[in-house]
């Protein structure tokens, strides 16, 4: 999906969010700023939104390293902390699959750059996974779902952020109770935002669960997503889910894919034609 | 006041907000992005909001010329079918007074540069008078006015919005039934986004009601509102009142001013000390 004009000051936004969230100083702020105007100033604008989001990224890490480090590693406790609750939910509901998918939705609420939320902890993530579950999702493509996975052997699962993905596992792990699957499970080659990476995965369990990761680019390593190579992993695998506002963005041009997100912006809502707020699961 | 950080995407905001508004294609809004862009890195970003803004939307104008110029005209029209509503109630009030000043800062609510709201009519001003009519305000320095008005005999208006001036002149002719004053009612010198300026104060029939009008810049004509001759208007008179977030934004430097604005930006809020959303007559 091409870049929307009001993914501009909104990467802008996000890099003075970031820069203000590592403690630097306003000199050392409008440094980071005026040097993302700089470098989006020389990029062409036809690109995705992810990866644009890498070049501003990019100048945020050359001043701040990878400034959620510390609160990614505390996503990831806190949902962990939750896991057993969570697990238990899923269990015991009428429809484990179905409920599962909705709890793998709601920790997409975890999320430092599209919303501007500075810490896991400000709400009740509990509260929020439980009325998720109570609800109906807005576009609900799981009666889809369900059938391609009694003739499906092999997921490709492209994750979003830390914390969230412990909410992936226990889909990952509901899924897996159903019947055997070879799963695949993507995070990023480095750290960007608070985007999951092989560390975060690791610390979750998920290296137990999955069969075998990959990596998309971070702007520094990795593949694009939207390359020949990630369209090759999507043609090998029987099932493609795929999380978050990025994820979506940037896959948007192959076709077959479970998105399921936590719609966050404007942008997104009217590619979709949902409302900001809105749970989705949309196989496109 | 000093710009905030938070200001430059904003400012982006804002002129992609108008160059949607005037109907340009994306090519063109694109351009109008990047031209913005490249004008705010080659200024100081120590200067007020207003004066930056300044800079952006001449950007805009050069491409748009006065994107909001029809809707002024439409938000004058509406608020001034709303007079005798609105008159009646203040007149009917236990304390017209106070009662005029709540509908002064209810107009307030007529914003297209800090707030997406892309028509005056999208929701029904009247209700929303009425409900600032019968709240109380976040901050209110009514009495430290009336006090003030009582050995007072000139009053300096700063004015914000079109359709919003209409509100104002109640206000003006509230004041003006309590004793005589020399009114000076301060416009914009030319368009920029909804801002009133002389046709507006006409249309409305300010012109009638004050005795004298000056003119601030509008990043054209006109002076800064921090500039020294501003300072020596508020020292000619004896009562100062401030509409609006760019009023209070550029006239800081100044004391003994009384501001009446609804909060619309988190800047602004933190600066006053108070949420977004809230009603506030402050004096400074």
């Amino acid at each position: 999906m091409k870049l929307n004009l009001e993914c501009i000051p909104c990467f802008m936004r996000q890099a003075l969010k970031a820069s203000r969230f590592c403690r630097l100083g306003e000199k050392e702020q409008e440094k980071i700023l005026r040097e993302v105007m700089a470098v989006l100033l020389k990029e062409r604008w036809d690109k995705t939104p992810p990866e644009l989001a890498h070049v501003v990224h990019a100048v945020v890490r050359k001043y701040c390293g990878d400034p959620y480090g510390e609160i990614k590693r505390r996503s990831n406790e806190l949902a962990l902390k939750l896991y057993p609750d969570v697990k238990e939910t899923v269990e015991k509901s009428g429809d484990p699959l179905k409920t599962a998918v909705k709890v793998a939705i709601a920790g997409n609420i975890i999320d430092f750059g599209a919303v501007d939320k500075d810490d896991v902890e400000e709400f009740n993530l509990m509260d929020f996974v439980r009325k998720v579950v109570n609800e109906e999702l807005t576009v609900d493509h799981c009666e889809l779902f369900k059938e391609k996975l009694e003739t499906g052997e092999s997921i490709l699962y492209f994750a979003d952020n830390a914390g969230e993905i412990v909410f992936d596992r226990i889909l990952i792990e509901t899924i897996l109770s159903i019947k055997k699957f070879r799963v695949t499970f993507v995070v990023k080659a480095g750290p960007i935002i608070n985007d999951a990476t092989i560390e975060d995965a690791r610390q979750v369990g998920l290296d137990r669960v999955v069969d075998e990761f990959r990596f998309i680019s971070n702007g520094e390593v990795g593949v694009e997503r939207n390359s020949p190579e990630v369209g090759r992993w999507i043609e090998e695998h029987d099932i493609v889910i795929s999380k978050g506002q990025g994820n979506y963005e940037g896959l948007s041009e192959f076709s077959g894919i479970f998105y399921m997100l936590m719609v966050k912006c404007p942008v997104i809502a009217r590619h979709i034609g949902v409302d900001v707020g809105s749970k989705v699961f949309l196989y496109k």
